[in-house]
């Protein structure tokens, strides 16, 4: 048997938790032969080092920051290799160069071009433990690169890809949940999920695994298992939707819990340079969720998205640019905003889901603003404040 | 004009220091069209690394350690490029493998094989300010390694010379001393030592830089500056011996504080096993400086050697494999001694110096133990506590 094992931040905070992931690991080589593990740096390691770079630049240069930060990641799998290799088994560890992980793109964004198999196949086939540093790559000039949010998740799945083989993600949380129980007392942990349910999830603010990273499993068709850091228990499947499918009309509810909304008012419509904005949000790495556009009756047109009210420092350099674009728009920027969204891939066979939905929240008392939906998802922004009862309603009304 | 510069862990220990050094070097870019700065690990970065790979194994895997450590310099030239960055110059770091820094040799112990320039050659065309980790490179393997001791000295000194340039070692003493200033209050700086009698010096423990970077400058004739971060003042140049020669007899004393006599007795003559247990000495990487031999009239032989008392760790792993070649031998050890060290060019051309040495020495109640001669130096070692004044007979014999 062949695995990927991927640990994040939390689960290597300090030696002594590295040591017991050293153990887990060392264990699980009696059932399973090939193990590669992905790990992220250690606890706050990422934020000590972004500090140091803020501390030296206002605005570090992308390139060194990628640098400075990829020691993170190497430490821990120069350590947790050391720890395995003190237990007795042969372990080795590979920077994201070392592993052969190309990437593509910008840097502190970068996406993963292509993984080169033939030294961790090496390893492998010697009995080697492979410990490979997540987050990180190299690009086509040979500079280091990093992936971004969840990027560790990203190496791993991407490596569980090019190793054909499963991707064990272990984390903090027991699994994915139908909705957030912090939220919502009465959650239950799914055994399963699509990948296109997850990916809605991850989407719209689950906060358990990024976009990206389930992307990649569904693409390759590589199940991802999610599961509590050194628990023998729980746990939820990511796999194909014919694999995993109980047709329910709603599997979860995922809420994000701060978001920002622009509306671009005031201009005339030009795809072409509609398309530019887009394009300028693409390059600055903003990511956003919701897109509305409407053409008014005097021929004018308004566009409105939503993004993470932490990414404003983003949001401001794609309005710069929207304002080259079009210099007689109107910007409008309403906060205090949170969404929730419904998601379950019965929906692309049923209507109905919006009413029902609409008239949940309606009864709670939350308004709810723009709305978008996808085939298997319907997700509108609401007033921060009444998340709760929106959860509440929702998950009374889909029975989770 | 084109130089390597090189600052050690003390001159870039914080942010605030890393700050003045990019303030420094921004402003010596206009006197200098071509900068190369090569950097070590942040004041005690390297030593918390260490510390972090002993609480996870006692015997820390020697590949890993390497990888662990060299994170150091790669946070600290990435932040320095920022600096750099920010202050409106130019500047890109790389890592020993991004420089094309090829080793050869152990782990933790490795020696630099190459240096493929045309990276480096590329950026400063462009008018980038390079600055290279130090103390790192890579194998054969693609592994990360490590130089040991001196290893910054080391990087800076071999890409001066593969760059064709001076090089300038910046450091926190204001040069090299003819006798430790902290010892002999009249010591003075030397404006200039050749090659010879600082390699001299270094391998008998002045301190300053290690052999083996001299060694590099001697072979590639690379003028080497010495002295004092962010000061304008001081500083000593090494330099080949018939630019930097004026004839003193004794340009200098080094002396070494705490080293361990080892003695090995009652051994048949053999050279081909005499040579095994040195072999030995280069494997385990022990430092010894004297060695001496006799064959006594009853045939046995008797081998003495020194080393620092803080290698006894390294000594013992070499004593080990000695009693694997003469089971028969017996080891006897000599510890609290000092050695003391009068070097000159000038002695090659001049007999007597032992004499007038010896006489200080025993004048001054001083008594001298084991003695080895180079061409250009005499040592002896002496009990720990005599150090101060044999070092103020020597200077005063000397004329220092």
């Amino acid at each position: 048997m062949r695995a990927v094992l991927k640990y994040g931040g939390s689960s290597v905070a300090d030696i002594k938790k590295i040591q017991a992931i050293a153990d887990y690991i060392v264990n699980f080589k009696e059932i399973c032969d090939e193990i590669v593990v992905v790990a992220s740096a250690m606890g706050k390691t990422t934020d000590f080092l972004i500090k140091m770079a803020k501390d030296t630049s206002e605005n570090p240069d992308q390139r060194e920051l990628d640098s400075l930060l990829a020691t993170g990641e190497q430490q821990t799998v120069a350590l947790l290799s050391m720890a395995i290799n003190s237990k007795g088994k042969k372990a080795v560890s590979l920077t994201g160069y070392q592993a052969e992980i190309k990437t593509m793109g910008v840097h502190t964004k970068s996406k993963i071009e292509s993984i080169g198999t033939e030294k961790i196949e090496n390893y492998l086939k010697k009995g080697y433990i492979v410990i490979v540093a997540g987050f990180q790559g190299i690009n086509e000039k040979g500079d280091i690169t990093t992936l971004g949010r969840g990027g560790s998740d990203t190496s791993a799945v991407a490596l569980a890809a090019s190793l054909k083989c499963q991707c064990r993600i272990y984390t903090d949380v027991d699994g994915i949940y139908n909705v957030d129980p912090r939220i919502y007392s009465k959650a239950k942990l799914l055994k399963e999920i699509s990948y296109e349910e997850m990916m809605e999830m991850s989407n719209l603010g689950a906060g358990v695994m990024e976009t990206r990273a389930v992307e990649i499993g569904k693409k390759f068709d590589i199940p991802i298992f999610v599961g509590k850091t050194l628990s023998e228990t729980g746990g939820t499947y990511i796999m194909n939707r014919s694999t995993a499918l109980e047709e329910k009309l709603v599997t979860g509810i995922s809420i994000a819990k701060d978001i920002l909304i622009t509306t671009i008012l005031n201009i005339p419509y030009s795809s072409e340079k509609i398309a530019e904005i887009f394009t300028a949000v693409d390059n600055y790495g903003l990511n956003i969720n919701m897109i509305t556009q409407n053409i008014l009756r005097d021929g004018t047109t308004e566009i409105s998205f939503s993004c993470q009210a932490s990414e404003k420092y983003l949001l401001n350099q794609v309005i710069k640019r929207v304002e080259e674009i079009f210099p007689e728009a109107d910007i409008e920027y309403r906060e205090g905003l949170g969404m929730i969204s419904v998601i379950g891939v019965g929906m692309i066979n049923n209507s109905g889901i919006a009413g029902r939905f609409f008239s949940a929240l309606s009864k709670a008392g939350v308004n709810f603003y723009q709305v978008t939906t996808s085939e298997i998802s319907i997700s509108c922004s609401i007033d921060r404040g009444m998340i709760e009862q929106a959860v509440n309603a929702a998950a009374e009304e889909f029975c989770l």
